[in-house]
């Protein structure tokens, strides 16, 4: 007998932020495997911003079909295979969506080496979205090099606070992170590391920018976009690299993005904006892997988990990570059993 | 007896468009010269867009002092000296102002090698803020290379016009000019061999950019900002890179400048936004000028020259710059005899 498989899908496209009546919560039975297909026992979803952006009309990232599951990155165990490459018993990550069963083409799932790191570290410090994208983005994109003055922005988020640790493992002489509330500021700087934190929601983020990095601002890693983009602009120097990975601030109203008004300091002061997506590094995957995965053995990256549980919440553990609800890499247990 | 020396002078700073009321024209003695200082008859001034953003309080460029004279490039004869360097006779180049007789340190000029090319070339093909500043934007910071689709806005404009033909020279498989009025884009296509031209005043500039680039931008030369910039993010590949030289549609409100809405296709597409000044390449201008009077005595450079005369009418010239009202380099000959 085929077990029940519970979900969320999307049963309207929110304008602004998401309300209950974007998403119906509903449970039917799995279909029968075809060849070539798995079905996988959803264990974690990983909660990533750019879930948002696949809830709008013709998202960047491939979008969530009306009345399909929502799409989100995983790992499971494989409870029942047509495949000749993924078995029943193997653990496996990959874009399982808001489910606790999930039917799956093999070739769309990687079985997981649980010897190098346990599940969740695959959704989080070695994971797509967030070690990953934490390790292009400083080593590749931003350059860091001994010395430089680097700022991160969402850092007491997943991937923030992941770039802010490999700044700082490559060299960098100053990290300072930009969040919201003294819990998360005292996070990165105790817990973390950093060298100074900024909270957005009761600070001046430019005078205090001021007061951090009076000799400008080498680097900027942006998860957020808005003002806080504006107010780093003021304050680069010749030679400075903005990282744009995200704007989640952004993410709501994407038919009226505040562009960066002071976008002309970068030809004040020969600099660069660049713009990334991890899948554009895909050719480079194992060097990144093999790196974090050592620094990850090492203890040099600490990556905090905040893990809620119960599929039918996935509409407001998504709600969670856009208000910043959360520290650390938050991610949904699908089961809704807290043992 | 020494010459009198008739200027234009700021009056008070403009909000938005300059008008009468923010410049003084007056006469007065030219100062007696101290030691190292030399006395220039002033020719010809390029009308350059920098100039517009030197009205405001605390601007990028070294600004206009209340009471002093509009800054700007110019060329003209050395009639006194105390200097051992600069001679009566030269022909020099150098910020000479809104004014007929400047006065001025004669390390804070060059002198013109006239066998290179005439006078009038030094504020032109070969000039600091057109010659150069179009070829560091298109060879250093675009990186054109064999094949890549370029766009240029502001293209009839002086550097527009230059980094369009230095684009072609350099190997762009296809340069798109936009300008405004189909008299601008006829020149850019029939005297200076662009590919084709946009008018952005009568034609929808993302439509006709779909029909001329159907696979996409490689390299964007912007001088305008605005909504073409958006118009062109939208159409970015993957390694795109977009040049910020100027912005010339922001210039009259510094103080809300509408930032490029579509910046988070560079994260889409793994693409660079750039800016730069002419200044930032000081070490390399040699390279830069032997390239350009190459190009220039081949005749693989074309200039157009739009010729304003008499200094009491630098605001009224300042402003058509401003609203296109010229193509090609607008200079203004200080002297008010049309011979």
């Amino acid at each position: 007998m085929s077990p029940l498989n519970r979900k969320v899908v999307l049963a309207s496209r929110p304008t602004g932020r998401p309300d209950d009546s974007n998403f119906t919560y509903l449970q039917e039975p799995v279909a029968p495997l075809e060849d070539g297909q798995v079905l996988v026992a959803v264990d974690l979803l990983g909660i990533d911003a750019f879930i948002r952006t696949t809830l709008d009309e013709g998202s960047f990232h491939r979008g969530a079909r009306m009345g399909g599951v929502i799409p989100a990155l995983g790992v499971g165990d494989v409870i029942d295979s047509r495949s000749t490459t993924i078995r029943v018993g193997d653990k496996v990550f990959g874009p399982l969506g808001s489910q606790t069963h999930a039917v799956m083409p093999a070739v769309a799932l990687r079985k997981l080496d649980t010897d190098i790191a346990p599940a969740n570290a695959w959704l989080g410090a070695l994971g797509l979205t967030t070690g990953l994208t934490a390790y292009f983005g400083i080593v590749d994109v931003g350059r860091v090099k001994k010395g430089d003055t680097v700022v991160v922005s969402g850092a007491a988020g997943a991937v923030g606070s992941v770039a802010g640790q490999i700044a700082r493992l490559s060299g960098a002489d100053k990290v300072i992170g930009i969040a919201g509330g003294s819990h998360k500021t005292a996070f990165l700087v105790e817990e973390l590391g950093f060298d100074a934190a900024i909270d957005y929601r009761h600070e001046n983020v430019g005078a205090r920018l001021d007061e951090l990095a009076p000799n400008g601002i080498d680097v900027f890693f942006d998860n957020v976009g808005g003002e806080i983009l504006d107010d780093v602009l003021m304050r680069i120097v010749e030679g400075s690299r903005i990282v744009i990975c995200g704007a989640i601030s952004q993410y709501e109203k994407m038919d009226e993005v505040r562009g960066p008004r002071n976008y002309l300091k970068l030809a004040e002061r020969h600099a660069t904006m660049e713009g990334f997506a991890v899948f554009h590094f895909a050719a480079h995957y194992a060097r990144a892997e093999n790196q974090l995965a050592e620094w990850y053995r090492n203890g040099d990256i600490v990556m905090r988990e905040h893990i809620e549980h119960g599929v039918e919440n996935f509409p407001a553990v998504m709600n969670m990570l856009m208000t910043g609800g959360h520290h650390g890499k938050l991610l949904l247990k699908v089961s809704s059993e807290t043992v």
